[in-house]
């Protein structure tokens, strides 16, 4: 939730000059985000966004979200374009950090999703799962299942417990059972990774975008549907698993594809890794970020909830 | 630069039914402002902004605000409208704070304005000032002349000296010669009080929209114009006078409006005392937000170098 990067409206006129967009009419920092800064753009030609690449963001990655959207676009996914200038460049240097020109799609995000943009999301995701077979790039999973003790070993030095009493020891036995459980068998491609509502866009019931790709990566491919499960399914603190959400965006998804065959004791599996994947990555966050920082910090626990309602719910896709 | 609020897109869309304004297309949180928390929004009838007032903003005097606005948009002034909804109101509770639809302007903000861009604004300033002269509401100026004394008793104790060795005793110093020397002669009307570019909208050289009127006060009405003079015609450190741009601003006032008959001396005062109000104000800032806070804290000095400028050229008006 920032702009790292101020620039000015003069500065985003000349980068625009390069394209044939129109002139500038309104230039608006966006707080969403925390990898990038986002600017809402508007032209007299239509309206975008210019995302400019913090830190967070390796620039030798750059090529492979842009030929990832390319290719969802152009097989129908409902996904937002890099925007080409006149020289067919995509890619351009603002502050002198990598900055692109990226279509603005129409679309809210849902807070409270109903069963209906559930089983929307769930389709939308079958697509983009049938969409990458014929993909050909890889991207390795910095967050994948032989990384996670190697964050728990750097949250640990920090303070793990201070989160919680006990919170060390539950989640590396957790990491254990899940690198020898982890379903390598099922089939892998490139996933979303982070297809939570907020990277969702609705008009009513219906998907209007899929955004924010920074996280995709090779990994199974039902791991992808657990993600999202997981983070669907739940109310924001973990409390309370809601079953019509959760089946909704599963019977979504299975309408398009056929989930890779993936059965309930895998699909835990996944769920759980799904579920300490997101306890790490945000008591690493909660950890390294002062209190009185402006930056919402995600509650760890909320995902120590969920990931104690997967451990005791194997069925979770039924029969 | 920060959206303190966070609002779901079904609150807004709930908030929204009350209006004749058409169905939430688009909801982005707007990194600008430091008093109020923004959204930009998209209706399939229009674009808005919502904004949620938070502490700093006093909500008694939200009434002012808009029957400003009223006024001002009703004498021709480009200022942006508060949305009533079906049953006429304007100001709505979101999350328990006190919220506005408005009117959104198109129109970007110049980084380093061109002397016609300044030309343009200095009419508009002037245009403003004129059709003020039958608005019959006042609002008391909380960083007028007056309290300058306070602030700095608030900055000194706080360490004003650590920003610059000898600081409290030349603001001391120059708030004892402003309280003596302030034209209270001079008319006094509502005035902006916060013209800097930042809130002027512009597409090309001609001015779409002034905004951000949470300052407005009754205070001298040139003073109005020295604060603009003091924001537009420096380089953003403060050290660099561009003539063009004050010149072209001063003209572009004069064009419409006899200036209030303010003569070099007056005007010189009035220059003075902007340079301290936002000396004080940044240096308050400055003292009270912690460096590594994701906000942008303002370099005070910008203005102690502006103020030594007014000191050392009385005739900025010319003959």
């Amino acid at each position: 939730m920032a702009v790292y990067t101020q620039i000015g409206s003069e500065d985003v006129a000349s980068l625009l000059s390069l394209y044939d967009v129109g002139e500038l009419v309104a230039l608006k920092g966006i707080a969403e985000g925390v990898e990038n800064s986002n600017y809402f753009i508007e032209t007299t030609g239509g309206r975008y966004f210019l995302t400019i690449y913090e830190s967070r963001v390796n620039p030798d990655d750059l090529p492979f979200y842009h030929s990832l959207l390319d290719h969802l676009y152009k097989a129908g996914c409902k996904v937002p374009r890099f925007i080409n200038d006149r020289q067919g460049q995509w890619l351009q240097t603002l502050s002198g950090k990598p900055a692109c020109l990226i279509e603005f799609l129409s679309g809210v995000s849902a807070t409270v999703p109903t069963p209906q943009q559930a089983h929307a999301c769930g389709g939308e995701l079958a697509k983009l799962h049938l969409a990458v077979r014929d993909f050909g790039l890889e991207r390795h999973n910095d967050f994948g299942v032989l990384h996670w003790r190697t964050l728990i070993a750097q949250c640990t030095e920090k303070g793990l417990d201070s989160i919680q009493t006990g919170l060390a020891k539950r989640v590396t036995d957790e990491s254990i059972y899940l690198v020898e459980h982890w379903p390598r068998h099922l089939p892998t491609s490139i996933i979303h990774a982070d297809l939570f509502p907020d990277n969702v866009l609705l008009l009513g019931e219906e998907v209007s975008g899929l955004i924010d790709f920074y996280f995709a990566c090779s990994d199974v491919t039902s791991y992808d549907l657990a993600i999202s499960h997981a983070a669907w399914s739940f109310s924001a603190d973990g409390t309370n698993y809601m079953p019509q959400i959760g089946t909704a965006f599963i019977a979504g998804y299975k309408q398009i594809s056929t989930l890779n065959h993936v059965g309930n004791i895998d699909f835990q599996t996944l769920a759980r890794g799904a579920c300490l994947r997101f306890l790490l990555t945000r008591c690493f966050d909660w950890i390294n970020t002062p209190p009185d920082a402006l930056v919402v910090r995600k509650d760890p626990l909320a995902y120590l909830r969920r990931l104690d309602f997967y451990c005791s719910n194997p069925d979770i896709l039924g029969g």
